[in-house]
């Protein structure tokens, strides 16, 4: 069951996205492209961010789309003045070097004394080692006599691959995709400039085969068969994502020169038909790693006849394009000091740099930050608590203009935290007994400790103001759900500091990617010991890194070949395997004692 | 109207060709790839070439096939034993180096400790810069793990083709096929140890839209939407082939990896589907001059789902890639002195090859060797007198079991030269008043001259003799018109000669290739002036060997490359350009005088 999604539309650019009611407008205004300025981190305290509905002032930091709009972006508040033209997460523009070029030429008709063939002809102006594939040679002889021998070579690398010789050229796009197993982004750019056209997101179209990669690999290993119907699922998404962008920039299909794909093992597989079985058990054996380019026509995606599909380069196992594709967003070879990047879902990747070497990992932390295996969970859709402060007693924010039905994986976060530093919460993640609290709660706050049975329980909505008249509450198995989650996490981030000789203090910066990433609150999750105790300020959200690193790859060659060095420098390390794994997990599963609060 | 073929098959090979009925033996041993010894020039004189029909003992080279037959060839017959290994035409052996390999593998499975992908896993054992297609790479998990992670790898250049990992290899094979406009001829090999395993031959199926390369570009012309239905046409006979090649050798068609085309370049444009119309018109242009890979599938081939078509280079105008191939099996530039490469037929193609530097000239001779516009002309079937001696009377030889119903393009040849040497012809190419005979013609021949209004003639066959009841003659016009046939390739020669510094005496050799090349007579063709006054022995039938290049370059990969370096050392001489060339045509009409009867 999904909600149908609602438009957001972006002015003075005219940008629009379409979102689930509940979303933050932050994260729509990123979706669409918009970068709004956040120093404080999106905790609504700065400011900057400030935006206008209908004339209404609000932060889009806390604001949450409810409904179609338009939202009037004023300058102040972007991220960098002119933002259409794409900018490293460092500030740094990105090059504009495409691979697919266009050459202008205007030819001598053949005479007796000049009776070259028609591709020599050509060849001669555009590049003599282009390749003419047979299929653009035909339009050759046509083309050339139709329009006084001038026209726009489109070549892409060394081949050429298709002739404009029309007066007026309708334009040479791409598109950039972000393949995620819930949400897919595309953004159109015309590659004569670099400029973005638009934006367009879509949920994956194999939800209705699984939630996540897990079980679509499940699905496949059951019957070979829904292979196929799970390529068709994504393939048709990226259809209908095309038709979107070609809508809004009112362009035709067949001007989308090519296509840059970034997802994870899974879904890059998927998406090429590539059997994913292998994933599904040990010892984990992608298809492939190097990066593919296969022709967009042959995978049924809808574009120019010639155009190509790139798909990012693998690391190995679970750690796939997506995370390259940040990797090369994030400039990640080239901080000062070492950097990790996380990217958390229900596979938390996390990628340590180390000057010239690199490690990687993928850790299933399991569907918790998702809402998922809590027993009172739900997704970050409206109606669920997403964050949670207790002072005297307990406050809940909630999704959309609803009661509250749930909670989603930043309010988990959230919970476990505060309770923690009340001391509700011990650091082997037992909810105490009422007799064991320290005496500062709260009498409110204790009366919300509501033993059941076995397992004890913390109210944090009662029964009366909850949307099904049931009280929701912080089971002690939800705890022990994150417990898992982000000690999986931690015990990945360890161990890559242990490969790499380092202590977390070393690290000069954290970055946080992906879509949980940019809303979780980062005290509470140092606090719960998912991050490692650094300042607040070490640790940064840099957004869709994703995206970000396909759009670049997009927008120039440079960065594909960029993408190609660091998987070479990557190191993937199959937590798995480490003989220190198992121990690191179970430390981590221990939540940080009081000094955490200190820091 | 095309008469059926019939089928010739010999033995021990046990290697058949279909061939219209009327064929010289020798000419289908040929086509069946069986090179018969023939020193005499086919003249019947040395008896080097006696097969065995029914037990009876025939000379190849004299007898006309007219029904379905087996033929016993005897080993001492044969121009080389062990003939199935490809020779060039000088008898240097073929190099086997295909451009398709097969690579056999036998990989570890993955393990914790190595987890590598399949493809690296793959590339490691068969080279790391191989290229996997995507549609290769979708059969890599199946296929590795049903078969232990051993098979071959079947690889094109740098390519992944295909993969086999079935226990029994069904083995891997080409397709060499030489694109005549009238004939095709396939010739299937045993790509892994160069052997040769079954030939084909039809009639192109183009026949049925114009008799000649002219008439199809014309109709292209006329109608655009033609060059699908002459494209269908061709590609309907190359299946045709390759179904009846796999037949004889009891494969599957996708066992077929690679094809090799050679044809003009009318052939070859149509075949790929490029616009030859610009070859219908000043200055003649081609669509493409260097060689095309192109995979057969999108060209509606029947072969393995990998195998790609290669198609020869050209060299400009109507000098095509059968005459590449022809260049490539002669060795046309590793020979102690200057060679002329000759291949008469409706366009006659000329290579002259002076050292390091060559030239090439294709010239309108017309149709008048093959039988058209000649009064009472006709094609080598049935009927056709294919033979003419003049001595104190005229006789001549009928190709098969019938009465004479006209003159096929070497009788022309032969009446005409034989009535040059009695002094029926003067040098002007008249036939001469019964006043001007010189005294030394006999009263027979004498009585032969029928002047007619105003038109001489010289009867070959009475009425009474001939099939059709009507007296065959030669008419002056047909003078005329190998006139004008002869002197347009003489012209061609020697404005060749005159680019490369050269005189006729200087030719080491004069190379003959082509089906009618290989029937006329060496010194009636030379009386006629069509080629240059050298000794016979200088000039050498070379059969197919447009074919012969076609099958070279598919068992060696070095064999494009000489191509292509031939291609880049030849220059193109565009006759119709040359301001010499209507001086030399008018000259080279006029008949060589008596003195050539004593060369």
């Amino acid at each position: 069951m999904h909600k149908p999604e609602v438009k957001v539309t972006f002015q003075p650019s005219g940008r629009s996205v379409f979102v689930l009611p509940g979303t933050l407008l932050l994260e729509a205004a990123g979706r669409a492209g918009i970068i709004l300025q956040t120093p404080c981190g999106g905790k609504g305290t700065c400011g900057k961010c400030r935006v206008l509905i209908g004339g209404r002032s609000v932060l889009a930091c806390q604001e949450r789309v409810q409904e179609a709009m338009t939202v009037e972006v004023p300058e102040t508040s972007m991220f960098e003045a002119g933002q259409q033209i794409l900018t490293t997460d460092s500030g740094e523009k990105a090059t504009v070097n495409p691979f697919v070029r266009i050459i202008p030429f205007a030819l001598e008709a053949p005479t007796h004394a000049d009776p070259r063939s028609d591709t020599e002809r050509l060849l001669a102006v555009i590049g003599v080692d282009i390749h003419i594939p047979v299929d653009v040679m035909r339009e050759l002889p046509g083309c050339l006599r139709a329009h006084q021998w001038r026209g726009r070579a489109i070549v892409a690398g060394r081949r050429l691959l298709a002739l404009d010789c029309r007066a007026q050229s309708s334009g040479v796009y791409g598109v950039a995709l972000d393949v995620g197993t819930t949400t897919m982004v595309g953004t159109l750019f015309d590659l004569e400039n670099g400029r973005e056209c638009a934006v367009a997101s879509r949920m994956n179209g194999q939800i209705a085969h699984g939630d996540d990669v897990i079980s679509r690999i499940q699905k496949i290993r059951e019957s070979p068969a829904s292979l196929q119907a799970l390529q068709a699922a994504v393939i048709e998404t990226v259809n209908t994502i095309i038709e979107d962008l070609c809508r809004q920039a009112r362009i035709a299909v067949a001007s989308i020169y090519e296509l840059v794909l970034a997802g994870n093992s899974t879904m890059q597989q998927i998406l090429l038909g590539l059997d994913p079985s292998a994933l599904g058990e040990v010892p984990f054996v992608q298809v492939f790693d190097r990066a593919i380019t296969h022709p967009a026509v042959r995978l049924g995606i809808h574009a120019n006849a010639g155009a190509d599909t790139y798909v990012f380069p693998q690391i190995g196992g679970f750690v796939g394009g997506d995370t390259v594709a940040g990797m090369v967003a994030a400039r990640l070879d080239r901080q000062a000091k070492p950097v990790l990047l996380i990217d958390i879902g229900t596979n938390g990747e996390i990628v340590l740099s180390a000057g010239q070497k690199l490690y990687a990992a993928s850790t299933a932390a399991g569907p918790a930050f998702e809402g998922a295996r809590i027993r009172q969970g739900m997704r970050a859709a409206p109606g669920a608590i997403e964050k949670v402060i207790l002072n005297d007693d307990v406050e809940v924010n909630v999704i959309g203009n609803a009661r509250p039905a749930g909670l989603c994986g930043t309010a988990l976060i959230d919970a476990v935290a505060e309770l923690l530093r009340t001391g509700i919460i011990d650091e082997t993640g037992r909810i105490v007994d009422a007799d064991e609290l320290p005496a500062t709660v709260s009498e409110a706050l204790r009366q919300r400790l509501k033993p059941l049975e076995n397992e004890n329980r913390f109210e944090l909505v009662p029964a009366e103001e909850a949307a099904g008249g049931e009280a929701i509450c912080l089971w002690q198995r939800d705890v022990r759900e994150l417990q898992l989650a982000s000690g999986a996490i931690r015990a990945g981030i360890n161990i890559l500091l242990k490969r790499a000789g380092l202590q977390a203090h070393d690290l000069g910066e954290v970055l946080l990617a992906g879509a949980f990433g940019n809303f979780i609150r980062r005290n509470h999750a140092r606090r719960i010991g998912l991050l490692p105790p650094l300042p607040t300020e070490r640790i940064r959200f840099i957004g869709n890194a994703a995206s970000l690193g396909a759009k670049m790859a997009l927008l120039s060659a440079d960065e594909r070949h960029y993408a190609d060095v660091l998987c070479h420098r990557t190191e993937h390390v199959d937590l798995s395997l480490d003989a220190e794994f198992q121990f690191e997990f179970s430390m981590a599963m221990m939540f940080p004692g009081p000094e955490a609060d200190r820091t």
